[in-house]
């Protein structure tokens, strides 16, 4: 079976194996309390170029989405996000479960469009039922998004602009974001995205993980008693050592962003496999997510000997599917699928 | 430094270390569909005994805590705990974020007494007010306990009469749960415990696991659409198998209550030392966390030498300091520490 | 100032006054437990024909709301609602801030259409990833809709047929009850409407109470211990007597569907009024609430004599306003009206 | 039946009834933004003497206490209250349902004691693990408590100067503030007491109000857009006048304070009858609430033709039973009360 399902099929990536096999036996404080969390956050601070940022560890991406937003809304305010966003579909209810709404705004290709949030804010406050209304208080957007596009450096600057001009706050979900800032499509390095937002987390579990995501308030905005807030919606991990190292492995040697590199590689050579056997794409997505579309015939047949996810019916003979690659998508795989198209 | 610290100081056991090694490259499915999560599901059943057993998977304690309770509880229910108890303190308010009371009885070295809980019960029923009171919907309790002390299989008997008499559900929190199975002061073993609730959980992050704690519904009781809970509440892991190949590894030739019995045996002897020196115990402990009164003098050397935790103030010159071993501690931590005592 | 700001201007149905005052000093107990309440839910009963009907009372709309979806929800579900509901836009956030998500259904004119909930139901039902989202649990329409449409009997009949077919509940926000039945555009009755749904409320604010909805519960379906989950969102009056007397007086002598027939009959007057001046309606609205488009050089006038609601805007030079009629609406007011005109 | 169940039993003080009818068909805007609310609140800003004050009128007590500690606490903080406090008990869990947990100090006939509030403060601040603990944000009182007994100014002054030195908030709970205020026992007026917490309220409900409650917020520390978590919590009248309009009569001519001093003159004259013949009394009451113990023999034949609270069991021949007085208490009530005794 060639796996192409998604980016975390596999373990960890063999470095972060190594680094957690090396430091086993060492004892260190419970909680992130220890020195391979610091010396991660460090890192993170180093490499995100802002004197004023603050970094979090925590786990999974939807646990992150929830303490990010909950704890960072006002009481009366909701988060903006567009109708195809993680949070706005596949959490669960994650984001109401904490007692606030997502406000859905339609996006294009995955994208938040910023004359729309323009409009939609402009609405809101000239509206003059807003009191019964929920206040906007912060935009979420996925970089990359959940199909696989991007925000240019000059889109997410006005997006920022707005959020600004509203004083409302501007979060990325960057469960992917390595695989963005490493797509020949980004014009934005990693320093450059994290003067465009109030917090963004840096995606550990889609990008070489076990499981670990890191948050980075850039502008000394972290939430007062962060590890309660963490603790109370149950995301504090006891042996906080296991998110420290693998971020601090990551983050050493440039691991993230080669890891994130490798990968795009691969989603190129796999891009030009169906190109040149003439398939045709749901979306022109620059990073490791690829969305083909593929008659239904073929794919039950495909589907014998090759991982991947199905998206969405695309017409009554054709399905959108989608295949991702990862650190651990080998070029054998690639080849094998070449084939059997 | 010798560290008594807690059971989570260190990684995880060299087995399951070896066991994430050697299946790291093997792609499967996330969320939990994985083999390895299939595999230590049912090997947990077989250990438990029940055919009618269901087994989930979740990340830590708060977490494990907060789920199963808020998705057992009716709209109008709280849980009932002991003062002491874990839900009670240590927890940021966990319970009460997902909308449910804590409801507090006095607790005796940690346990809760049947004959409090039957006074409690009928005292409720009997209110005329009760309409305007949180019911009582579950009984939540710790084995071992906080204070490292165990339920004999006589006192849960009495308990889960009592639960079961008045309709409610009774919940048993193992983060712990391998040391006091493996206690020479236990009379049951865990196809005994696993008789005696409606739910309860087996730990894996203190007890040799990176992470992770399973949870066992004993009697096909295992609330509906579990996954969707489990992911509006943030967790659940993406690479599931992060879990699965632990908890497999983990009772894999008896490897958890190995590691519980070894604990054990390093926490008779450095109760020995502790005994043979003179030293007081707070709280009579049969567990692997063991309860010392030490003179603050002597404690302020200690500190610089061993690391262990602070539990309470004793008198104006004594403290309570606990002292807790696990799967890493060694004998030689334990000679240093007498030469140091 | 002529009032058609909307149907809550004034106090209550002088009638409701009277009973009031001549039962003010009789003493009752509270939170409901009085005999005026058990009168009017008997009442109440007998009016909508269904002997396993159940009635309760409660102080608000979004209260009501937010109480009957949130108790009689799953955890892991939601409640479906067209993007112009109530709940989805003028509530503020309460169902969310309940922990359950309201997912919407694009509407037509406020109206949900049976075939776009069928497609959902089913389109959600064969996603692969349904696992990861909120469940649809419930369907909530409103009877009139915020627009002031209603639902024929065969909508709603085949809208019922779906939910069931579904295994999921219908819920009818009844805020406006009696001026939806009492319309000339109604093929339903009270009882035939109590049998096409699992629950609804029998609106009183809007229709003549200072306050007060009635919920029915067609099918013993209420939810357990009701009165302490009440109790739990602060909506348990002590003085259950004003919602008792109250509803008790409007199913006196007809005096609901008076009441409601009476502001509808003003409607048609205020609708007649426009018309002949040539005016367009922004929606072909059947009720008590009438949606005019007006210039906006003659609104600005027309504000200074009239009260009404600004709805949106229609286009640069026109904007929609609601004009609502009441018990309380005079025929005087109407002839001032079509003489500013 | 003579009736001393509660000092809810009744409607509306005829003056509020009065005050309703004049003023029904006078059209006003919704949602409390009338001249009635203007009004009130404009004499309670007088009565309470602070020119910072902001006033806010509420339909209940339970509403009231959710509403006011869930906007003004952090996420990570609970609220302090004893644990015989209204929140701790007789509110099925309203607190804890907007996610923030009660914390209890066990109290002293129903009052918390300074020094056990600074001990409590104190051992928070030191204790290591608080990160992972519930922090106080808020301490909670009821004045008068629910055992009927008074703070002093002194007890007041300590109390709140202690919530200042640890910066966390005072709010009284004034469900029956009126009694307390005119109660022989107390040393404090309106005035002095609104300077000595951050928030407190008004009760209209047990003081001759069909329902309604004044939160005054008393140095411009209100919550930022109230009226939208308000609605969120499901707790804006529509017709708020019905609020605006009784708290309008009941702070004209002094009423508040009349009712409150009436009932207070029926309690003595109460008190005096079963002094006279030789009862005790629970506790030493001020106001309002009389608790007295009664032979269960003598307590079954009473209750034939008296309406009391059994409050709780004495011991195994006695009972604690409630018997309060309020607006519509008669004379005639307390001498045929007598002739029964």
């Amino acid at each position: 079976m060639i796996n192409f399902e998604n980016d975390y099929t596999t373990g960890a990536h063999p470095n972060i194996l190594k680094r957690l096999t090396e430091t086993n036996l060492e004892p260190v404080s419970g909680y992130g309390n220890d020195k391979y969390c610091k010396s991660a956050k460090e890192k993170i601070k180093k490499i995100v170029g802002l004197k004023t940022a603050q970094v979090e560890l925590l786990v999974g991406g939807t646990q992150t989405n929830a303490i990010v937003i909950s704890t960072m809304l006002s009481d009366y305010e909701g988060v903006i996000a567009v109708d195809t966003g993680h949070i706005s579909v596949h959490e669960a209810g994650a984001i109401e479960y904490t007692g606030h709404k997502v406000l859905n705004i339609k996006g294009v290709n995955g994208k938040l469009i910023a004359s729309d949030l323009r409009k939609y804010l402009k609405d809101f406050l000239s509206d003059s039922t807003k009191s019964h209304m929920v206040y906007p208080g912060m935009v979420y957007i996925s970089h990359p998004t959940e199909y696989g596009t991007l925000y240019s450096k000059k889109e997410l600057k006005d997006i920022y602009g707005i959020c600004k001009s509203y004083k409302i706050k501007l979060y990325i979900d960057g469960a992917r974001l390595g695989y963005g800032l490493m797509s020949d499509a980004s014009d934005m390095n990693i320093k450059e995205l994290a003067k465009l937002c109030d917090v963004f987390y840096i995606g550990g579990t889609k990008v070489g993980a076990f499981c670990g995501e890191a948050v980075v308030y850039t502008n000394n905005n972290e939430p007062k008693n962060y590890i309660t807030s963490v603790k109370k919606r149950g995301g504090l991990l006891a042996k906080g050592r296991l998110l420290g190292i693998q971020f601090d492995e990551l983050f050493s040697n440039n691991l993230y962003f080669e890891i994130s590199r490798y990968a795009i590689n691969m989603a190129h050579k796999l891009k030009k496999v169906f190109k040149d056997k003439g398939y045709k794409f749901y979306i022109d997505s620059p990073t490791n997510q690829q969305f083909v579309i593929i008659d239904n015939e073929k794919l039950k047949k495909l589907s014998k000997k090759v991982s991947f996810s199905v998206w969405e019916k695309y017409d009554l003979k054709n399905t959108v599917v989608r295949f991702v690659t990862s650190w651990s998508t080998r070029e054998d795989d690639i080849v094998a699928l070449s084939k059997l198209l």
